[in-house]
């Protein structure tokens, strides 16, 4: 055995130099590699494990990056991007000005296809492939490589449909681990299951029926087997589908035993798997437990709440209500679509929904927001967990155009909570009747009270607070990051220059407030977790223009460019929103008032 | 046999008192009235002739509105409408005050869930029984009657992911007649033809690989054979799929021969179906036809060129480009989602993707023109026909959100063209590579233009025009709305007061210009075909807010509010944007600059 093949690895044309023999070793050191470097560094682990196999097999295999080839989601694409020049930067994975979480084009020409969010892979892929055969181009490869979570999803399904009329010479992998995030669910799954288990002739498949050649299952941790595959189907033309059976968290014991929480692990011991456990003493509650466990809480008095999910049962912390009310709190897969149009359906027997879904998702199922309950004026409650900046996922995964997107639609409130106090209350607010849908957006991660359980408040519709009292200059926010004001506020020096109101409101708004504000001071700041064109400080514009007030009104937010990765501190800094550069542009208004 | 039954029945109940052999007489008066009507008052024909059948069944046997019966899309929901309460006013169908084309909840308790868009039923229906579990009420039956054409999109694949792990009273029934509004297309729809030919064996269902008891197919015109399978299904519990075949525009002879051109025939013969066909002579063309004609007249020159279209090649007029180049021109069926990221990963190829969706259906697309093509910047041009208030289709149809949720995604360039000349550009323009994605959105229906095939003229990309130089007041206008602009000012006293800029472009923004109006102007009108809030307008508010201009701007469009049904002139005289109410606008603020 050769010490080290991998460090001499740095494209996919060093690996196809290698002996077949020698691959398992490749593997061997892969798996650590990514070990190691996750260990310190953290990111998402076990799907990369679980694909270490198939990733050396399809760089060993295909031509690389002439075959083209697609990791849908992209979680478990750290072998790929290992194995494709970025080796030596790995460490540098998903920090500002390092390499993106998740595969993406400006980054490698390895990367075909940039991801993020679930089930594009193989619509991307048949685009790629009828371009080929337009350009006579009939001998390179399109593969997608997609998850059994994934795969669910309905876009997933209308890419396979489309593909299967077509000549398109495309491989899609099926990488079955049974789990996504977490477990996957649904007919599908338990169909997969029975094939796995040989309860399905192979002859009348599912996937055969939409007109795939289908090989598998089979195990897609052995490598020898998976080439022999690849080969294989390498030499058939049109569109091919090979099932594979992996091990999310391969070759980590505790990894494969808690597939779940070894999804992202945080730092671990990269011998023992040990994740590094941090005291939570005394530290404020993630946003996301506010809502998981206030839900519970408000389930246990009205029975007529459900919970939803579209596949995030840990990451929304639904799971609580699941764990409690299993027959109340649905993880319906990835599937923002059929959660909302369900949440709906419920909601026309007077259900009281609570449909969490992360903002950036909820893209996913503009229409049938628009379309089943905002038209219907159905009281659906849209819980938008990571509502703006989402730090390491990046690009994809900022949750920021929520606030553009939905308050240009009749009959939806629009609420942003200060902190988990007002989280917990507008919950428990939503659940006592509306009579509209409302979306409530929150971030990722902790806020800042730490004895946040108190009792319920009932929150006016509509209402904005007076925070902070001061004399020349209003400052209003919209969501937590009037916590960042009123930090940079203590920080002046002259504090009493500056008021300071909570807009957690962007639809509806506070107009008589906002009458008051906007003839008593001359210059306005708003200040928002979300794009600043068509957001919530564009609102205030808006009803500026409409009275004609002749006010100065400056916007902050989050500019008319995507933004990458990085901590939320970090990125919030870029965009001028953390509370050192906030102090920065109140100081420079204060002192051109005095000028 | 009884004379008229049809004019007795008001409402499912009065049906049930019949015996089951005068039904075969209902459905012959029923398919009868719904001819008479749609022959002289216009409207979806086929669809509902083909379920006329299933129509009556279902409410003969089950107990609606109790038992909840929900209609995807809708078109083919007439004879239920006429069934249930509202024969008598079913000659007012898709006019203003009348009732709605589609199911509607606020119009009928017998209306279950609103519809419009494709696809939704599934998932409504499931969360409906769901809910009566919940509540108890294990007896109640929920029923969706779902297309071949909109089973096939992957919002009807999750519903059916996650009713068949469910134990939910569901009840989904397939009308196959293997046409939507243009032929199906598809994997799917090739095997539900194998399946309806014999070739395969029912044990091996797709349908039952996903966990529902599967009956069928069953002829769907024969009513006795629809009565006997629903008393059976009315038995069972769970999960349950009923394949029934059907023929679109069943009883009328030229209805079933041409079943495209039949979906909404216009007005015709109630006899003999001959269409009344209208002289096309000397009239402008449709936007569509110059959008089909042009991009085919441009594929012929450019081989790079594809288009794409979601299951529309008839109402978008891509068929011209389909019939002339099957292999660049591609109807991918019901799958806005699939249908955006092909196109992405065809753009990454190289490819000039003309990409068009409806204006309204693209908010199925939301995160994939987010997530696949802005954030990649791949150049995908968007046509987003039907954009606007669209008339008789109503409030589930207008593309009225497109400006405001499309502003706020950076890369993207948005344009609306003024008149035929300028959509024709924009065409010739965007293929000649733009390196950004482009939104082009347009009306329905006809310009003004009749010569309109002029030699092409590449346009300035975020370049405004000034269509009429003015003193004192300066209206921009987005789009085709901005000829109501022009008509107003002729109508005008003083024409002089008025200038009149035509910003095609809401993104890039034609600054400088922009500059240069809101410092001679003190009077600014925005108008656009589309929500005032977030829209055009707002852009024009946030440009002046930002360089703190004192001007006062009045912004026109749609109010915030869902637009219902009527002909498009009616609906833009409740908008106050015909042309006579910008007359009364112009007049008035005329008059206050005088005072």
């Amino acid at each position: 055995m050769k010490s080290n093949l991998l460090q001499n690895i740095n494209n996919p044309t060093d690996l196809r130099l290698l002996d077949e023999g020698e691959l398992p070793q490749v593997a061997q050191e892969l798996r650590n590699f990514i070990i190691d470097i996750v260990s310190v560094k953290e990111g998402h682990l076990g799907s990369s494990l679980g694909v270490v196999e198939l990733t050396i097999a399809l760089h060993y295999v295909f031509n690389t990056p002439e075959d083209l080839l697609i990791w849908d989601v992209g979680h478990q694409a750290y072998g790929h991007k290992i194995l494709t020049e970025r080796r030596e930067n790995f460490h540098t994975n998903r920090q500002l000005g390092g390499i993106s979480g998740f595969p993406k084009r400006s980054e490698s020409v390895y990367d075909a296809f940039g991801v993020g969010h679930s089930s594009t892979s193989i619509s991307a892929a048949l685009g790629m492939a009828i371009a080929s055969n337009l350009k006579g181009d009939f001998d390179k490869h399109h593969i997608a490589v997609i998850g059994d979570a994934s795969i669910a999803s309905g876009m997933a399904f209308e890419g396979l449909n489309h593909a299967g009329v077509t000549d398109a010479n495309l491989l899609v992998i099926l990488n079955d681990n049974a789990i996504g995030i977490d477990p996957s669910v649904g007919a599908l799954k338990n169909y997969l299951t029975a094939v796995k288990e040989g309860k399905n002739p192979r002859k009348n498949n599912m996937i055969k029926s939409l007109n795939f050649d289908y090989s598998g299952p089979i195990d897609g941790n052995d490598i020898f087997a998976v080439l022999k595959e690849l080969k294989r189907l390498k030499k058939i033309k049109g569109p091919k589908f090979l099932h594979l059976i992996t091990t999310k968290g391969k070759g980590l014991q505790k990894a494969e035993e808690d597939q779940v929480k070894y999804h992202a692990p945080g730092k671990f011991d990269a011998t023992t798997g040990e994740i590094h456990v941090k005291s939570e003493d005394n530290l404020p509650p993630k946003y996301q437990d506010v809502f998981g466990l206030t839900i519970l809480d408000l389930a246990k008095a009205n029975e007529k709440i459900i919970g939803i999910t579209p596949a995030m049962p840990s990451g929304s912390s639904l799971k609580f209500m699941m764990d409690a009310f299993p027959n109340r709190a649905f993880d319906v897969g990835i599937a923002e679509q059929h959660a909302v149009t369900l949440s709906a359906g419920m909601a026309t027997q007077g259900m009281v929904v609570f449909c969490n879904i992360y903002s950036t998702f909820l893209q996913r199922a503009y229409d049938q927001l628009i379309h089943d309950v905002a038209l219907q004026n159905l009281p659906v409650i849209f819980c938008l967990d990571r509502a703006g900046l989402v730090g390491e996922d990046g690009a994809t995964h900022h949750g920021i155009f929520d606030l553009a997107y939905l308050r240009c639609i009749p009959n939806m409130i629009v609420y942003s909570p200060l902190n988990e106090m007002a989280l917990r209350n507008i919950l428990y607010t939503a659940q006592l009747g509306l009579n509209h849908p409302i979306a409530i957006r929150y971030p990722r991660g902790r806020g800042q009270i730490v004895d946040w359980e108190r009792p319920y408040e009932k929150i006016e519709i509509g209402k904005a607070n007076c925070l902070k009292k001061g004399s020349k200059v209003a400052v209003l926010s919209n969501g937590t990051i009037g916590n960042n004001v009123t930090l940079a506020l203590a920080k002046m020096n002259n504090p009493e220059t500056f008021s300071h109101y909570d807009f957690a409101f962007v639809k509806p708004l506070d107009e008589k407030l906002l009458h008051t504000i906007l003839s008593y001071y001359n210059t306005i700041i708003t200040i928002e977790d979300g794009v600043i064109k068509g957001g919530f400080g564009t609102t205030i514009v808006e009803f500026a223009a409409e009275y004609h007030c002749a006010c100065t009104i400056k916007t902050l937010g989050i500019p008319d460019e995507f933004i990458e990765h990085g901590t939320v501190n970090e990125l919030q800094q870029y965009c001028k929103m953390d509370v050192s550069s906030l102090v920065t542009v109140f100081s420079a208004i204060e002192k051109s008032l005095f000028l």
